[in-house]
């Protein structure tokens, strides 16, 4: 017996790759048709497929049949037109190709030496995304920089790596100044901070490091400004603890606002905690000139991450992180058995990956970034992310003419923050009458005490009259909702 | 202007996505005649590209031009049949349509509202798989069970999470027990164990979790057996420490050994240790009756990975990981935000796999499972193990046969540790002429003192053929050195 199935050869491969290709493609055109949010309840699946894998090989056409029949009825269509839920997630012509591509070649990166390509060509794509959201030199690689940026699978991994980083560099300066301290007196001593508008992988870094980690109130704009940093600083140094790092946000999830990083670097430089700044979502806005200044002050920062599989189309996964040194990474994480050692680790123009990560094995991601920053144009992409801001905009102002609702906070890029006048149990009902209609897809979130809805830009293909559609749409549930 | 190139519409995706697939095609065919490992030096790459992105819009045909041009000639071909290095990573066209289809779909599962089609088809296809090695039935997901599986991205993170729910564990109780202990004085008594042949990650998931890690000797097979664990735990237990975690592993790196779970496994129990098991390379072998001896004990264990993304025919990445209770994954990294919630998250049959796990967003990974499972069937699966274990015994009596040479390790699987009878210097020098020659690929590794030289099958086409070539090739430069 062939250990391939007889049907799977490269001939076969050749037929069913194209038609897998059409079933995409067909999938795009007709997603507008699709219902945005699944029907499906709980536990539905499992009755509609076998128990166990089947024995015997069975065919390309029965998969893709039941593809159709078990899996569709079972999505929640992030690229619909009608999904504003979440934040969005990229997806584009040109990273699906980079991704089959990626497939194809299959090589997994850790070292220099297990494929040079994905190495050099991850190095590189990041000092082009550096520079397409011009930020300062000493964050990128270049011939001989101390730094220089990394794929991540995730923002939460980002963090969760510069947090370790910050804890071993704060360990081993503290303990050079204090030699009678041990490790552990030290780690039940640090502390890290974070808005209390962060998202909550900045808490579980800090779990997981096994460090204390503080919310910093926001102000009524729901940012952290240099004051409130301060206090808790001095409040924490009086009580005998270390701060060691601090994640700024910009443009948190609930309502996409941005930490005043122009008074909270230089703070963060003279106590010498390490800022790191998470711009999941906001990151890829700032390659357009009238969106850059919101990055202003991240010359203060030690590290800075945003996920161009969020809004640069560059689909899922691509966590773009930068660092100033990046022997501050490797230097928390290196290990080296004798089986990853490779003859040109020690020269200075060799990254090995695997100590910039928690994974060892990784992907060929930047051919995704290549393929799409080649085939859009720094120009297209800007084009792209204006366009979703200006939808937002139509979106925040079909919401202002309407004297029943309120906008919640500052409306800068793709996200709208709204609710109904009136009570959370209301809201609640709104929210709950529009997700139980499957004509679109909201989440809500907290601001505050009070309930709201986020209306996000999400799809690649949403145009003006989906948002004109969506709004008149929660417009007359409302007034259900209110006559009821 | 238009948001996606113009070139680049749906009617161009299914031109240039059949491109793509004859692309992938024509390299596989003609894989055997690339040459295995590049010539490039470090730095190769960055004088071939522009510093930075273009501003307008390039053609998908120069950008493909681009990767022969550019990219083929630095990578390191993980899946040519004289690719004998690390140990195999899985390459197969139905687990590459599948990918395919998971990123045309593009949903994040990070609940299972996201898109439950993708929590509940992982479900089921880590039952699937457990049901293929015969993991009992505590480990399943079933309709009711308190176990499961996840796919992670990495063993690596299968040990940083599964050792991050025992330290949690284990706080919760020892202070329980002990209320006037603080998290702090627990953490600084913690300590984990695992072989000293177990794979770096370990050590590196210790670093990260801020614990103690211990290795524990392995005996004259490499193995960990219960005595040797014993040992260390009544001296530490004796110093006032509290053992909580021991990663045995089935399949070591260096030489593919074993621990004698049968052994180590009422151990962990009697003393309260989380016992994980990290088999990633060998546990694909276990859906072989033949083989599925060497899991026996598994029992006892709290958790259980492999990576089916190395020996299973799934491309990377998918790590299946399998814990008895998931209540001791959730309770460790459960944080709620209201952006996250859905209304069916309390109801028992959902699983929102981001508790699982270090990041919060994942693709839809099972599919390739799917894919895979039901294209080459469990027979075929089994069929394509069973060659590589011939293939490696094949090369090992080669070895045997020629008396300059030794085997240094049990052969059980697909990896012949070998080396020429002398000292390491000869043997580095024989590494490093077959490296240099460029005809096959191998990466050497340490047994106790001895430097030796590891030849894993790897390649998803490799024949007999492929390793007659590599053993009269290697025994040809063995000859000359010896020579000279």
């Amino acid at each position: 017996m062939l250990p391939t199935p007889v049907s799977m050869d490269t001939t076969e491969f050749r037929k069913r790759g194209k038609e897998m290709v059409d079933y995409i493609a067909d999938y795009f055109e007709q997603l507008e048709e699709r219902q945005v949010y699944p029907d499906v309840e709980p536990g539905y699946l499992r009755p509609l497929i076998p128990d166990s894998a089947p024995q015997e090989p069975e065919s390309f056409e029965d998969v893709l049949k039941d593809v159709e029949r078990i899996i569709m009825p079972g999505v929640t269509h992030w690229h619909s037109p009608y999904f504003f839920a979440y934040f969005p997630t990229a997806s584009s012509f040109p990273a699906l190709l980079a991704d089959v591509l990626s497939g194809g070649i299959g090589c997994i990166g850790f070292s220099w030496a297990a494929s040079p390509a994905c190495t050099e060509l991850e190095t590189v794509m990041l000092d082009w995304l550096g520079k397409m959201i011009n930020l300062p030199e000493e964050f990128l690689a270049g011939k001989d920089g101390e730094g220089g940026g990394v794929i991540q699978g995730s923002a939460s991994e980002a963090t969760l790596v510069t947090l370790l980083a910050a804890r071993t560099k704060t360990i081993r300066r503290v303990q050079s100044e204090n030699p009678e301290l041990t490790e552990v007196d030290i780690m039940s001593k640090l502390v890290a901070y974070a808005s209390d508008q962060a998202h909550s992988s900045v808490e579980r870094a800090g779990l997981i490091g096994g460090v204390k980690i503080k919310n910093i109130p926001s102000d009524d704009k729901f940012t952290v400004c240099g004051s409130a940093l301060k206090k808790v600083l001095h409040e924490d140094r009086a009580a005998g603890l270390i701060p060691f790092f601090f994640c700024a946000t910009l443009g948190t999830t609930p309502c996409c606002s941005f930490d005043r990083l122009l008074e909270l670097g230089p703070i963060c430089n003279k106590e010498n905690i390490w800022m790191h700044i998470d711009a999941a979502y906001a990151g890829s806005a700032f390659i357009c000139p009238e969106f850059r200044h919101l990055l202003n002050g991240v010359e203060f920062a030690d590290s800075f991450n945003f996920n161009p599989h969020k809004w640069l189309l560059v689909n899922f996964d691509c966590s773009a992180m930068w660092v100033k040194k990046r022997s501050d990474l490797t230097n928390a994480f290196k290990l080296d058995p004798l089986y990853l050692q490779h003859c040109h680790q020690e020269s200075g123009l060799v990254t090995d990956y695997r100590h910039w990560q928690i994974p060892l094995g990784r992907r060929f991601r930047s051919l995704k970034m290549w393929f799409v920053f080649r085939m859009y144009g720094v120009k297209g992409l800007q084009e792209y992310i204006r366009k979703h801001v200006k939808l937002s905009h139509e979106f925040e102002n079909l919401v202002l003419q309407d004297k029943r609702f309120e906008i919640c906070a500052e409306v800068t890029l793709g996200l709208v923050c709204f609710r109904l006048k009136g009570s959370n149990e209301l809201n609640e009902a709104l929210l709950k009458s529009i997700n139980e209609a499957r004509k679109i897809h909201l989440v809500p979130c907290h601001l505050r005490e009070k309930f709201v809805l986020r209306f996000a830009i999400c799809s690649r293909t949403v145009e003006s009259v989906h948002i004109q559609f969506a709004w008149k749409h929660i417009s007359e549930l409302a007034t259900e909702l209110l006559n009821a």
